[in-house]
């Protein structure tokens, strides 16, 4: 029985194709091998889900589903055979990692009410679900956090968040509370990006 | 309904913020923004709590209660506020984070031996509660452990988990058990710090 | 009621403890004390199948087994009197670590699919058993994680989990694909450590 692949499944691919990517450039610039580049993509890419589901009392997904492996597979073949044009398509994987980063938020939080969890662990599970995954991979590179010192990332989970939050205790269609929280999602990081908003550093 | 808070309760919630405040103090050191200080203090406060859970089979504390964020959220704007006067106050600090310490050890105990875990599971679940956050905290700063070089820590949490083990093989009440435990953990580490007592470095 | 101790239970005791040892080398070579080193040398022995279990939906294996940290302890005590004769003796720890490889991959293999989970979940599970530990340990000492760019190491897992697959799918009496997982994770991590077989580095 072959379902037709949908929408939300194709986001979700590109997504962790972006999440992925971007943990194998990293690894590159430390001179990993192919082996230690699949495995900082990967826990890039589904690192987030995986602090998530923990989290949740449920069994990490891609223990199910190995579609993601494939995914990190083939991200690090085209990034070994492609490395210098895909060091040029900057814009294009900010594109895919911002639309992930918001997918990745709606699915989050959508899991964690499902389980039955109240909405201020939902907005946390948004927020962990997108940015976790870029935290474990600068642990493993054995970097400083980048998000803890630069831009404007999780921030912009939170508020689609807030804004999925809303969306709930108001009782719009679910449909409309994942849309316009995706949308925030995007927004704030473009303008994050394009307007160099950054949070201020704490004064020792 | 509300419930009055009680003494533990106060306790509990001067330990997290003593616990919040040494990890946003380092991040401070470390140039993150409010976002970073926030995740870092965050982390050191229910790390120990979270990585206990898991091991115990369930969901994490902070799933369900939401005071631990507010509590690291006036932390984080505490220091941001007040660094200088917090700076000054060491010694103040250090009491908090040491009856944090004990009632960590206390609580994590405690748990272990109501979810049906051997006291020896206890002893450690004790020593993680108290011990594991400022790990978590140091691997996020990128720094190596603090508590793996320095100082009488975790130990004094050893120390304190034998001593609910003894109450609890000799039955005494638990009320008995758990003072005792929380008193060893406080003289020891006050002692520990009083007249530097360090373990032994590893030779090569 | 004494068990007459198995086979099994001392390849198991025997990996564990080199391991252990491989951790508290490392640990020794950071200057830390000996909780440090007791904590780093525990990690590398049981933080592979902590992860493994965690994934799996069970507590950690030593929440209910005191075996390990015993075993972990007195590779403690054994280094702090005997490193410099321990140092010399690195290929009789290499053999023991090979063995203890195998050994937890088969184990790792196994649970999963006891688990009622994918053999695609088994090979990464058995592969996250033999060589996560690792990982964790170098975290925990600040380093760049050794297997990212050194040596076929979690591959060797990744050919004996294969090699499992392939037995559970041919119907091969459980014996038969388990010995054979063996053999082959220590022949390969022999043959790679002779010939000096690496992957090749991803370019930036």
């Amino acid at each position: 029985m072959v379902m037709p692949i949908s929408f939300v499944q194709i986001i979700d691919y590109l997504g962790t194709f972006a999440f992925a990517i971007s943990g194998i450039r990293l690894a590159s610039q430390k001179q990993f091998d192919w082996f230690g580049a699949f495995i900082v993509g990967m826990v890039t890419a589904v690192g987030g889900g995986t602090l998530r589901d923990l989290s949740l009392g449920l069994s990490p997904f891609w223990m199910t589903q190995w579609t993601y492996f494939v995914i990190t597979l083939l991200s690090l073949l085209l990034f070994v055979c492609f490395h210098q044009q895909i060091n040029r398509l900057a814009g294009t994987i900010f594109l895919f990692d911002t639309i992930g980063l918001a997918l990745f938020t709606v699915v989050g939080f959508q899991k964690t009410i499902d389980a039955g969890f109240p909405l201020y662990a939902a907005i946390l599970m948004g927020m962990m679900t997108g940015a976790a995954g870029g935290v474990l991979r600068d642990i493993l590179i054995n970097e400083v956090p980048l998000i803890f010192r630069r831009d404007i990332y999780a921030l912009a989970c939170l508020a689609g968040g807030l804004f999925y939050t809303a969306g709930c205790l108001l009782a719009f269609p679910p449909i409309v509370s994942q849309l316009g929280c995706a949308a925030t999602v995007i927004i704030i990081r473009i303008l994050a990006v394009k307007f160099h908003w950054q949070l201020p550093i704490v004064k020792e």
